[in-house]
C-alpha cells in the first residue's frame, strides 16, 4: 500500500530535491517531508560497508524517530582506476564531508596520470524504504560513464561535472534536471523504488 | 648468473636506501648505484596497472638507457577498506608526488569512520629485474596489518607511522631498519629477488 507521508532522510539539500523532484515527477500522491520538518533528527553514523546497508541505517533511523515511513538514499561515485572507490566514502573523500569542489579536485589529481581507456566508472545509488512496524525494502540504479580531465557544467553537484554518462557527449552537470533524472543512478533507483512501493 | 654492477632505478632516496641496505645485508657482492649516478636519466611515467608493470617499466627504461642490469621496485599500501587502494597510487594519494604527509593525513581522514575490525591493510611490493639483452624477471612480497587512528614512530617512510604489522604492537616506522627488513614487503621481495638472481 502506498502511504500517505513519507519523509526523505537526508540532510544534503541538493539530494532532497532530486529526489523530490523525481517522485513527484512519478505522480505519487504522497506528502513529502524533509528532514528540516524534524529537528531533533540527528546525523546517522553509515557504518555499513555498502551503498544498501548505509541506505536502510538511514531510512530506519528516521522511521523509528519519526514514527513515518522514510526513504533513504546512499549513492556515490565508483572509478575502475581506484577499485570502485570513492564508492561509500564519495561525500567525504578529501576528508571533510560533503566538500564537492576538495572532493572532486582530489579525484582528478589522483587519476591525472590515468590514460583515457582505462577512465571508467558508475554512479551508483541505493534507496532504502522503512514503514514502521511494515515493509522494508532496498532497490539500487546505476550509471555508467567516464571521468574527463576537468570540470564542466553547473547543474547538479557532486561528481557531476567531471562525469560524461555513457552515450553522452556531455558531462552530468551540463545536462538539464529532467535529461539526468531519465537516465541517473538516482533516476534509476527512484523508478525502481516507486514500482516496488506500488506492488507492494 | 650475478652481475658485478647494478643500479638501482628510483630517485626516492629513503627508498634506495632501504633497498641498498637489505641487499648488501644479504652479502650480494655487486657494485650498486643510485640513479644519481646517471644525471640523464628522466622520471619514467608510472602507466601500469599494477605494481608488477611499473617496477618492470622503471627497470627497462634504467637498464636501456645505461647499458647495465637495474632493479626497480614498486610498492604501495592496499587498504581493505578502501577497495585495495591507495595502491600503485599510494606515493601521489593526495594528488602530490611523494608527499607522506598529505597522503598519510588523507588516508586517516578517509578512514576515520572505518571501525576497528575493517582496518585491514597490506603493505605489498614488486621488484622488476632486466639486463641488457638477458634476464628479465618479476618478484613480489606483501605485509599484512592494519591501519591505526594516528602516527607513531619517526623510522621509515610513507604510510609506516600508520600501519601496524600483524603480529606487532607498534607501527613499522617504530622498529628499527633491521626489524623492519626481517617482515616487510619490501624484505621478502628483495629476498626472493636475491634467490631468484643466484638461481639463473
Amino acid at each position: 500500500m502506498i502511504p500517505t507521508k513519507m519523509v526523505i532522510a537526508s540532510h544534503n539539500q541538493k539530494k532532497v530535491e532530486e529526489m523530490r523532484r523525481i517522485l513527484e515527477q512519478a505522480g505519487l500522491e504522497i506528502e513529502i517531508l524533509g528532514t528540516d520538518s524534524f529537528p531533533d533528527l540527528q546525523d546517522v553514523e553509515e557504518t555499513g560497508s555498502t551503498f544498501a546497508a548505509n541506505a536502510m541505517l538511514k531510512a530506519k533511523y528516521v522511521s523509528n524517530e519519526t514514527g513515518l515511513p522514510a526513504v533513504a538514499d546512499d549513492s556515490g561515485l565508483c572509478v575502475d582506476a581506484l577499485n570502485g572507490m570513492p564508492g561509500i566514502l564519495s561525500a567525504r573523500w578529501a576528508g571533510q564531508h560533503g566538500n564537492d569542489h576538495a572532493n572532486l579536485e582530489l579525484l582528478l589529481a589522483q587519476i591525472a596520470h590515468i590514460p583515457r581507456k582505462r577512465r571508467g566508472a558508475s554512479f551508483v545509488c541505493a534507496v532504502a524504504y522503512c514503514e514502521p512496524g511494515g515493509r522494508e525494502f532496498i532497490v539500487e540504479g546505476s550509471m555508467n560513464g567516464e571521468i574527463i580531465d576537468s570540470p564542466r557544467g553547473a547543474h547538479g553537484f557532486g561528481y557531476d561535472p567531471i562525469f560524461v554518462p555513457m552515450g553522452q557527449s556531455v558531462t552530468s552537470a551540463q545536462l538539464t534536471a529532467e535529461e539526468k533524472d531519465v537516465i541517473s543512478h538516482r533516476g534509476h533507483a527512484l523508478k525502481a523504488f516507486i514500482r516496488e512501493l506500488s506492488a507492494g
